[in-house]
């Protein structure tokens, strides 16, 4: 062991120096305390490694490359004794609130070393191989998937496709060393970890078996980086119908009725609309006028009962909406979507994009009775409110349930490598005044049942009630069928208590303001 | 009754100067015959009445308007006895050749009083009213939809829509009096009638109860006719998806889970693709290049097992489609049959009728699970055929089982009115060489499971087969995907021994005459 720690402390002069190459200098205090430590306590590289990629075998995390807010919450935490650990405490109690800073910023500006984000650190057990990737790990379905019998949502929803992290509030997972994952999670599990919001991880970890935690953990130590750039690499293709399969990078999403997508001509084009409701700006960009996917408001790919599941909705169509006072086909209720919900373009009918996404539905719905009364349809309605919805009690449930992912002002927060986190509620990124979920009702009853994530039934009703109409008060992309005054827009479109649009909120009429939505992209 | 018959007689001479002013010149000699009689027997106004209008009360007959074709025939059957009846032996072999040919000319041509057609005729003791219309009699769910349940399609499937007949083989049944018909249906069925093609009305009476005999007469005898006009004065609205209902006129529909048409929006495009699937070129005239309906593809309104049934289509799509090489949707699908089978033109994606039909089989399909692969789908394939399908045998299958209803020529027959009778099997106003009928495999599915109306399953697999071949081995209208050559296009879109187009038959090239379809109706 002594001979590794040597290694270590030579390899650690070597990468400063290049580090310091590349990156902001590093004022000579922040590499001595980085290095030698400081009030009697050792330096970072003595547990974190030379290039704060932390240390594999040891279970100790990397720390190169985190954002900088989230390591200087940790920091925060372990002095105050909210994140136990007993070295870590000692370290962060130690230091001054400068020296907190300067360490912070120092390895959130260090950038980790190729084989962090590639697959797995130096020191890990186990290499990946170019075979390991076409051989999905054990981890993939709950990372990638979750468990939503379990109501547990997918690792990678809060952390970022890949593991990446979101802001300071879901750090990365990727090419942390496995032990130091599989650690965290059994603190959560255990309650020795308790510092997370709103007890999210805990209720996440509780539902963890020790095989879960350990795979899981292996996968994003070692496997979820590569899989996300696999899956990046693969261009989408919406014409032609033909896709290649991705089997190696992501388990197979299974139907209601515990179907695998087929390999087949057919199959290919429901993985294709599988991707298009997963990550609808990247496999639909044309037709998308904001950051939002359909699984944002259908959870669990489409799937979670109370989520508007597409196997439902499939079975529902044609149906008569007082929206368009018309019998609309399914394919014409997504076409609104793109509309409204997006701040898109509807596809013209028979466009690719409608073929996937109902072959996709349809895929789903296979096993499924046709009904358009059946279960677990729509979003379960809300029982009308005590008291009226009202703003300033929704802000407050607002900034207590939602703000963590969703940020204060409402615009959501992309992962780290700019692909969609948390999305957008208004504002110029959301949804436009003409979707579905303007109407307070319809907001009230998809947060009941649904939000916050990982926590869904946790709010009382008249929270949501609340705190849908806080969100729909907010301003938004004006509605497509705008007729020139907002007075008029409302009385035709969004008439009656269910809608804000077009009433004065703080001194401003809802809707005034709002931009109108662009030219189809080219 | 004496006094009776005096005004009967009176009323004869005011009828035929009437007809007389109208219709052509009466011999003298076959007036003498109708009021008089010859040989020995009485004149025909004794029992079928003075307008040959017949004699409710006592089951005689209405002549006036019966096709010439059929008069003749049964003057010939009462006369060999091929058809008992004791006045009408005598009567019929009393009568020369020429008498009896003048006899049906002269009924042919006379023209039914309004009020046989109209509702009932003078003498019925139940007179309909302007209520009556709305009350729908309890015959008419056998008379409209037949009991497929049973394999008995509706009587007016053979009998023309409002029973007005269709050409010599199948007699009007409207207005003819009610216990004239329910005797024949019990002469049918206890075999005292015996000479009906093929044994169908044997095989169809058999299948009817006492109390389905006297209320199917009746509704025949007066209410059909009455219906047939409501119907027909519906205006066909096929913009804005809002019909009128009708449960007046008929009965209603029950999906296979046993569901009316509900009295809805959405019910209302139901019931337009319900009338659209029925009777194609009334109410999707834009779209529809020859006489065919959906329905004469898919019996039973589209309902029958083993007939492609729409509601097992309806969850069978999306699907990947060789033909299109693919993915299509069902409104795709759709298009197609416009495309082909009606040798028509596609209505634009999105299109009302297109809508009203996927609505009309998507709530049939309620209640059904979504499986590609449901039971009674399709066609059932038809295990390979001993001897290579031949025209020569296929021809004489033709003629004993076929011609009845198409048609020596193919081409079907309308009904008495105009209106769709029996589809054409070749020709013009057929389904063109890019139909899926047009496939020999195809055909015989289709024959050996469903025809003869009303005899499905007499057939043997060989014959299927034969008759098959035999009717795709006769010419319709070009392929709209035609390539400018018969070869490239036998070559690109019906290769193999399935096809026929192409080959040489009967010294000819099929295909190399076969007529463009024509530009969209306006």
């Amino acid at each position: 062991m002594p001979s590794r720690f040597a290694a270590l402390a030579g390899l650690a002069a070597t990468v400063l120096a290049a580090t310091s190459a590349a990156a902001p200098a590093v004022p000579a205090a922040v590499q001595s305390l980085v290095q030698q430590g400081a009030h009697g306590v050792p330096g970072c590289i003595t547990c974190h490694g030379p290039a704060g990629e932390g240390n594999a075998a040891a279970g100790y995390p990397r720390l190169a490359g985190l954002p900088g807010a989230y390591l200087r919450q940790q920091i925060a935490a372990f002095a105050d004794g909210s994140r136990e650990h007993p070295v870590m405490a000692q370290v962060a109690q130690a230091l001054n609130g400068l020296e907190r800073a300067q360490l912070a910023d120092y390895y959130a500006a260090l950038r980790p070393a190729a084989s962090a984000t590639a697959g797995n650190v130096a020191g890990t057990t186990t290499a990946p191989s170019a075979d390991v990737t076409r051989r999905p790990h054990a981890g993939v379905e709950l990372a990638l998937h979750g468990r939503w019998g379990q109501g547990m949502p997918a690792c990678v929803q809060c952390h970022g496709r890949g593991g990446v992290g979101i802001g300071a509030v879901s750090p990365p997972l990727a090419g942390q060393p496995a032990a130091y994952l599989a650690a965290q999670l059994r603190a959560w599990r255990s309650g020795t970890r308790h510092e997370d919001p709103m007890g999210l991880m805990r209720r996440v970890a509780s539902a963890l078996g020790d095989a879960d935690i350990d795979e899981v953990s292996r996968y994003f130590a070692d496997f979820a980086a590569a899989d996300a750039r696999l899956l990046a690499a693969a261009a989408p293709q919406t014409q032609g119908g033909k896709v290649a399969t991705l089997a190696a990078v992501e388990p197979p999403t299974l139907s209601p009725a515990g179907r695998a997508i087929p390999d087949s001509d057919f199959g290919r084009v429901v993985e294709l609309g599988r991707r298009i409701f997963n990550d609808t700006p990247r496999y639909a960009a044309a037709w998308v006028g904001n950051r939002l996917s359909c699984a944002n408001c259908h959870l669990d790919q489409g799937r979670r009962v109370g989520s508007a599941p597409m196997w439902a909705a499939w079975v529902s169509y044609p149906a008569y909406r007082a929206k368009t006072q018309q019998v609309n086909t399914f394919a014409e209720r997504l076409q609104g979507c793109f509309q409204y919900s997006m701040n898109g373009h509807a596809p013209p009918p028979g466009d690719a994009v409608l073929v996937a996404l109902e072959s996709y539905a349809y895929w789903m719905a296979q096993g499924v009775t046709v009904d358009p009364d059946l279960p677990g349809r729509g979003y379960p309605k809300v029982p009308a409110p005590a008291q009226s919805p009202d703003y300033a009690r929704g802000e407050r449930v607002y900034a207590d349930h939602c703000a963590l992912c969703h940020a204060t002002d409402g615009a959501g927060q992309a992962a780290a490598d700019g692909s969609p986190g948390f999305p957008a509620l208004w504002g110029a990124d959301s949804f436009n005044w003409g979707a579905g979920m303007g109407a307070v009702s319809n907001a009230a009853a998809f947060i009941k049942a649904n939000m916050p994530l990982g926590a869904s039934g946790t709010l009382t009703d008249q929270q949501a009630w609340d705190v849908a109409r806080f969100m729909d008060s907010h301003d938004r992309p004006q509605d497509p069928r705008f007729t020139g005054s907002v007075a008029a827009t409302r009385a035709r479109f969004h008439a009656g208590a269910d809608w804000v649009y077009g009433t004065m909120v703080n001194g401003e009429l809802l809707g005034s303001r709002s931009p109108r939505p662009g030219p189809r992209a080219p």
